[in-house]
């Protein structure tokens, strides 16, 4: 099957998680809106069809037109091999891709926490605090929920949330890692000392062959603060 | 089977999405932590077992134990028959109560953008800005949004998100559209003449036999400011 991933060029963003799993696959898809007019033509589907997305990333695989990222990796989870089969398996995998994806909404608001549609210049104030925050209650919340986790999983031998398999939960959280290194380096070096299975986790993705290979392509768009992952040295721990 | 839901007592939360997929279903289920020593028997359970969760609900159905609500959700969807049997409509209506959770985040984030550990009192002038915002630019979207899949869904007749039965999605969004008038009751007048499909489909599940049941028993908590939607009339609209 080839797929097909519309999300905005120019950023990781939630579409990163998709793509990460892509790519552990060696999946056929093409990154529709970073090819020649391919923004015009994702921002034409949206909000169209019979399963119309709130936002992006939405892939197409066939005749299915999924929105949602942890819908679409619950989806690709199965066709990619990158889920247990079993429901009990699957359930669990989609759990933790979920608590992922509240933990990313939680570090987007660290830089947007009035409002989405606002410039961060004009909630500076209120980022400095919720920031703080986050980095004092909410990230060591986070990373020790998925500490503990990779603790109890003896399957996993300390590479993977799930079994003794990779799945898209640790894909995702190689990239929550990844981010969290890129926006908060100074609070990470203390963070990371305290969660080392979590980083574990992270370096074991980052030499995974295809991983390792995507990583070093134009195909890996950078880090930068259009993202979610930013880096404003005034929101790190001082 | 015999499920058993553990939330919070005391508040609607997020446990109220479960709560009114198994009303509807007529399951046979026990709202644990509402019962004695229930508090307790919660909070021992958080973070044990194979599959632990973050924070609640979860759902024990036999064997298995299930965190976060949109998971939940699609594994009752299937067993409740509340949600359609295809993977293309199943994955239909995840993506649907996905954007759903989404905008319950935003919801709680009026009265809390700063920190969810934080009191509101020490939240105040940012929780202004954000509701503000939340009812000028975000509300629009999600209920606009939702209009148009229930405009485009014929089959729905006006009633239902998905094809032509309930689902848990209908069920949600019955849940959202009471939380808001109880929240933002001078914003949601306006709201309402802006997006009628979405009032209809709350007036159509508010009259299902068995959810009008649930709303008039002492099960249904009211809405109170321990919740997700508190009504702060310093947040509505002037």
């Amino acid at each position: 099957m080839k797929y097909e991933l519309y999300y905005w060029d120019g950023i990781q963003g939630r579409g990163e998680y998709v793509r990460l799993a892509l790519e552990e696959a060696g999946a056929d898809y093409r990154d529709v809106a970073r090819g020649s007019g391919g923004m015009d033509k994702m921002l034409r589907l949206m909000g169209r069809g019979p399963t119309p997305s709130f936002a992006p990333p939405y892939l197409k695989a066939g005749k299915l037109m999924i929105g949602q990222t942890a819908n679409i990796l619950l989806y690709l989870g199965d066709r990619l091999d990158l889920a247990p089969k079993s429901d009990a398996g699957r359930l669990w995998t989609h759990q933790l891709q979920l608590t992922i994806a509240d933990l990313v909404v939680e570090i987007h608001d660290t830089h947007h926490p009035i409002g989405s549609g606002l410039y961060y210049e004009d909630q500076k104030p209120e980022a400095k605090r919720r920031a703080a925050d986050f980095l004092q209650s909410r990230a060591p919340k986070f990373l020790g929920y998925f500490d503990d986790v990779l603790k109890a999983n003896r399957a996993g031998k300390g590479k993977h949330l799930v079994g003794g398999r990779i799945s898209t939960a640790d894909l995702s959280l190689f990239q929550i890692v990844a981010g969290l290194r890129y926006a908060f380096p100074k609070a990470m070096r203390r963070l990371e000392k305290q969660y080392p299975r979590v980083v574990a986790v992270h370096d074991a993705v980052a030499v995974r062959p295809r991983i390792a290979a995507y990583l070093a392509s134009p195909r890996r768009i950078p880090f930068n603060e259009e993202g979610i992952f930013r880096h404003y040295p005034e929101l790190d721990r001082k």
